[in-house]
């Protein structure tokens, strides 16, 4: 890959190399880019979500120490206050802070500053995006499982949020295994929930899909559970933000729902992750991942454009009514089918995770 | 009531007697009411949902025959082509077709026709404001009940979409114990499904609930699940358009969701139901009850008011992905704790079904 991915990339256009990263706000009515050239523009990047998704946020902290290297001109202890900046960017996602970390641990010992920093933030992000198509392989071979055992060529495939490669690169994590069976030549057909508050299926994951010509449906959150009685949905894959030793599930707000949907159905349901998404301090998921409370106003308000194009922000509820948001919620591992990894497939309960993952 | 209800009412203010409405449409943006003078008019209000909920629709319904009656001044042969139209405005609602041929039937023996339209209208909506206030009591019996169980002295309630007093008059059916409990002096507190595509619940239920000072809180349709999980929620009450002979649940798209967020949190889950709700041609309501597709713009663009107060319809998908939206889904008896009706509460199984509304 050599630091060009999908969602990021260097650039040397400029008078120094600098990162150019998709903004993410302004999909999918506006495709645009920035030029991330300082430490500041790189936390700026990250705290006003130019850049989000846990993979992606850690590829731009990497890249970001890069980036704060070259501004320091290769003095460690410079690049340390830089580096903190960066890691305290966005409060809790834990991608950020081991890939500062990570980099800075590698650096501690280098004579070449800037160059080893330019190599260690690519090799790192070389190996998430092979984590990346390790998964969609052994989450394609899942979907010919699926096809064969029904002896059907079209696959239906539901997922929720972003999970793509806006949010990991390079192919990201839940719709890994969708790329992967485009590319065998398997007809398939993703059902995109909208995924409210913050819309990411609706902006994120259809704008990725109509990129990669992939043939998708946006529908309401609410309407899952009926495409799964009717027998419109073959699968479901999502990604996740924290997977608990226990093979619990904190993903975007509202994929409890479909887990439960899913299994009302028999629908399998997937969560596809690499590795690193496990958090083996909590032994019970559902009752220890603490859930992110984010501010109502994101229920109150959305962005959509206009009849003439213009992007606008308007006011969907009462003024005087309140709102409440969290961000998360947290799906039992007892009905998930398996997690998909880039280890290989997984079934979601303490004693395979802690085989498979704990050596 | 002799003819006047928070969401209809007779106006005898203009030269002839009116029905006046609220406008749905603008709600909770722009608070305006309708003059409903003409058969055309009423038509057009049943049409284009300045009037909605199936309640309500057939309220304006019996209402529109008087104003017929007045129009074609008192022929009866003109009012059937008249009624006709007015049966018509909608192909789905069964209580307008219900109300309508309800006062063509009583009318049909009638030497004052256009006095008796206008008690015959009065009658049939007291009649339904009586059930309303039954469904009120016996809801309210179990809000106490659960109350006195969990040694609490505080309800949260969560429903979906709008079943107030908008859609049903005069208390609506879901909402309709909520307001006896505010009455008995209970602290109720109310989650706001939003109720996505269109909203009801974010721009109808919460304006309702405002308006009639009940502490409320909307949420995306994604957060029941984590919210149940989390002990936050006491009880669900929905309401429902139709329920099968078998207790089979028609309603809003994503109350099956929920039903099954509440089933596996051992949450109680009602559908607070008018026994004329019932249709018992129907033995297996999840196999058999139809379901309407809808367009899919209502998931493609939303309305809500920008900083400067004015109204917009805005587009919050990209511009060629395609979208699907079914209006309901239908929840399975099993998952359903009891039906509130007028005649009281009832499990949702053929059998005491059929005991207590076929006999």
């Amino acid at each position: 890959m050599q630091g060009n991915y999908k969602a990021l990339w260097l650039n040397d256009d400029l008078f120094d190399e600098c990162l150019e990263v998709i903004d993410q706000r302004l999909l999918p009515f506006i495709y645009d880019t920035r030029h991330l050239t300082t430490t500041e523009e790189v936390v700026t990047a990250i705290k006003n979500m130019t850049v989000r998704g846990a993979g992606v946020i850690g590829s731009v902290a990497a890249f970001g120490i890069y980036i704060a290297a070259m501004e320091v001109e290769g003095d460690y202890e410079l690049l340390k206050e830089k580096a903190l900046l960066i890691r305290e960017s966005r409060p809790t996602a834990i991608n950020l802070m081991w890939a500062v970390d990570k980099m800075m641990e590698l650096l501690s010992a280098s004579a070449n500053l800037i160059e080893d920093a330019r190599s260690f933030a690519i090799e790192l992000n070389d190996a998430e995006a092979l984590e990346s198509q390790k998964i969609a392989e052994f989450g394609c071979e899942i979907i010919e499982e699926i096809l064969k055992q029904k002896n059907k060529t079209r696959i239906n495939i539901l997922t929720h949020c972003n999970a793509g490669w806006l949010a990991v690169i390079d192919e990201g994590t839940a719709l890994a295994p969708i790329y992967e069976a485009k590319r065998r030549g398997i007809d398939v057909h993703v059902w995109v929930d909208e995924t409210r508050p913050r819309n990411q299926g609706a902006s994120l994951t259809a704008w990725e899909l109509s990129k990669e010509g992939i043939e998708h449906t946006i529908i309401a959150d609410n309407m899952g559970g009926l495409l799964m009685q009717r027998g419109e949905v073959d699968m479901v894959i999502v990604g996740a933000d924290r997977v608990s030793a226990n093979g619990d599930v904190a993903n975007k707000i509202g994929t409890y729902l479909k887990a439960l949907a899913a299994h009302d159905n028999g629908v399998p349901f997937y969560v596809a992750i690499p590795a690193s998404t496990f958090d083996f301090e909590i032994k019970d998921g559902v009752k220890e991942i603490p859930i992110e409370e984010r501010s109502g106003d994101e229920v109150k308000f959305i962005r959509g454009v206009d009849e003439d194009g213009v992007l606008r922000r308007v006011r969907i509820t009462p003024e005087d009514s309140p709102t409440k948001n969290y961000g998360f919620d947290v799906t039992p591992a007892r009905l998930i089918s398996a997690l998909i990894t880039n280890k290989g497939v997984c079934r979601a309960n303490f004693d395979e995770i802690k085989e498979k993952f704990r050596g």
